[in-house]
């Protein structure tokens, strides 16, 4: 495998080339502007001119909206040939009425592909409980019998589908003579449940649906999976990757690995781009007694407000983030006396840095992205989180964002 | 029962009474300035003139510190004396010369008041991971060898407990002959697990332990351990009641009835003061499947920052709310056509109260204290929980607390 990009970990812009990475081989696409909210692109269509082996993970919201609804039906058989997606309105809690406007949305889009509707996932996302206008969408997508498809760059594919983001987030790879572009939105209400945000990845490498299934899961139980910006979960969350087989066969190790570096791409451009925030923050909590206790304690110190501002203010203040694995009051086998808290390689607990060393420590959380480590001293499990500080843009984004 | 207070449920500021309630019958205080961080009180010790039987609940952090170590083990027979309070350093993560130098400040203390070290419950709050000043405490409780007790009044006690508290809490209500006075502390890292913040109840009535233990530990369940501010749970958290009996014996359920409306008074005013708040969020949830479903649902709306942002900018964005009850994706008989969502009273979902309602709502919101209201339709469970809205003075407050 070889990689193409470098993971910008500490990068709020997206990588310089990504302005040249186009969709691989087969795939096209039409982004335009209907009018849901502004004068800005809110309407994306992408299309594989053949049927793709694909797998999608859908969010666990009791109150998951029609299009993730529609878009579970499509995808059952792993099979799926075009995406669609509306930004700036999630049609959620829209009822009956809602329904019916994602099943008609994806009819019109069908009659104007010539595509069968089952191949079609349906994702949205923007403001809850207000109808689609669906009078401008029947007249955007009546107007012409066949939509205009073409081999646009991945950044402007991206950018159809943002709402508060500040930048499109496209990632690429390649493996053999295949490409993997993903292209991702999400700033807030963005802690995915065993799904994930806005996430579409293509590619031209053939590999069998199963084998997709199946690395896809695991991938995004890594990467997006892994990812808070705030600790509320989108009614809207969708990750889906489709691949054509048009550059032919590939290796599945490899695979794997390049889909992985795509992911794990796109959720450290959707951490740094979180709202509000002005660091990448990255947790790694090792000697757990498990991989998912380690990912527990390691989510509750990314989700520590009081953490998250500390890092915000450049404040070593890492009696928070002992304060944090604290609260994983469950976790009985958690000792004071066998952790050990670092922040950037360097240990704060129970080994005091001293004046100078806190000194430093605030010259470090000064840079734009900060590494918390903590060992837990159990075995040998370990998990890695990725989120953002937290900022008042936070709270003024959120403060009136339908108003 | 009479209830000599009118809960501040909206209200920022102390009841204006606060200043004439003293400690009950047989309680005295001293106050002082030992100099742990500033020239604030941060120094206190409440002694009854006879031992009381006592009930004490404390926080179930890993991380919790030699206070409740210490504390623990003096509460363990319900009988206690007196309460000391350190303020400005939590004494946590300070290894084993932190605990030794809790035991020496009880032993301090024990030698000023000439009462067993182990009818002495010692609370400590403030920054962690620092040494308390030996020192100078040494050389405070050394200068006489008696301590100087007064029946102040109620607010200097819970003056001398504040962190980055904007203002002391106390309450009072009275029952038979005999009256019930609390007073708490705590803004921040509040999110008490089965225990709850600094918060001390005294009264001179007369009830046996056991009783006292049972009543206190329910009350504590339906107040303080409904109370968040950000989801973050202290290291220091401890509620202890005291009952010195000179008041005379009491009726048990009217005993119980004022002890809930002292520490709900106190818990509301804990939430009004959450840090950087400007509101009071009160969230019920009803028609859950039992009281614990409730309580999960309940407390998914009122951590959620989304939620918490909304309520600050007074915009009367529902589906936050929507998608609050949506993350909670174990409950699995969660449907939202069953859902029904308030505020204040007024039905937003399903039932959409138009344009001239939500402006009606932005008013509403607009105001000092807000409900939201929630019935999930299943059966007849039902929980109230309190905290605060998320405002960017949160944010300034905590990044930079230690530097």
């Amino acid at each position: 495998m070889s990689n193409d990009m470098d993971p910008p970990a500490s990068s709020h812009t997206v990588d310089p080339k990504a302005d040249q990475v186009r969709l691989p081989r087969g795939f096209t696409a039409h982004v335009g502007n209907i009018g849901i909210k502004d004068q800005t692109n809110d309407f994306l269509v992408v299309v594989s001119e053949v049927p793709c082996a694909a797998s999608a993970v859908f969010t666990k919201s009791r109150f998951a909206g029609p299009s993730i609804v529609v878009s579970r039906e499509h995808a059952a058989d792993h099979q799926l040939q075009a995406v669609t997606v509306i930004s700036k309105n999630a049609n959620v809690a829209t009822g009956i009425p809602g329904e019916n406007n994602a099943r008609e949305l994806v009819k019109l889009v069908s009659e104007s592909t010539a595509l069968p509707e089952s191949s079609i996932l349906v994702a949205s996302t923007g403001v809850i409980g207000r109808q689609y206008p669906m009078d401008r969408i029947r007249s955007y997508l009546g107007a012409d019998s066949q939509l205009r498809l073409e081999g646009l760059p991945a950044v402007r594919v991206a950018e159809a589908m943002m709402t508060t983001d500040t930048h499109p987030k496209v990632a690429m790879a390649t493996v053999g003579d295949a490409t993997i572009v993903g292209v991702a939105k999400g700033v807030g209400m963005i802690e995915p449940d065993m799904a994930t945000m806005l996430a579409f990845v293509f590619t031209d490498a053939a590999i069998d649906a199963t084998t997709l299934d199946t690395t896809f899961r695991s991938v995004v139980g890594r990467t997006f999976n892994s990812l808070s910006v705030d600790t509320d979960t989108s009614t809207s969350d969708t990750a889906a990757v489709l691949a054509n087989g048009l550059a032919g066969s590939v290796d599945r190790t490899e695979f794997a690995a390049a889909l992985e570096a795509v992911c794990l791409n796109l959720t450290l451009q959707l951490a740094s781009d979180g709202e509000g925030a002005t660091k990448l923050l990255t947790v790694t909590v090792t000697g757990a007694r498990d991989d998912d206790q380690a990912k527990r304690v390691a989510k509750a110190i990314l989700n520590s407000p009081l953490v998250k501002t500390a890092v915000h203010g450049a404040d070593p203040n890492w009696g928070r983030v002992a304060m944090a694995i604290g609260k994983c009051s469950d976790e009985t086998d958690i000792d004071p006396d066998h952790v050990a808290i670092s922040f950037g390689g360097t240990e704060v607990y129970p080994n005091d840095p001293g004046e100078s060393g806190l000194a430093a420590l605030e010259d470090y959380l000064r840079g734009d992205s900060v590494e918390v480590q903590a060992d837990l001293g159990i075995a040998n499990g370990r998990w890695t989180v990725y989120g953002c500080d937290l900022s008042d843009g936070y709270v003024r984004i959120n403060a009136d964002y339908t108003t």
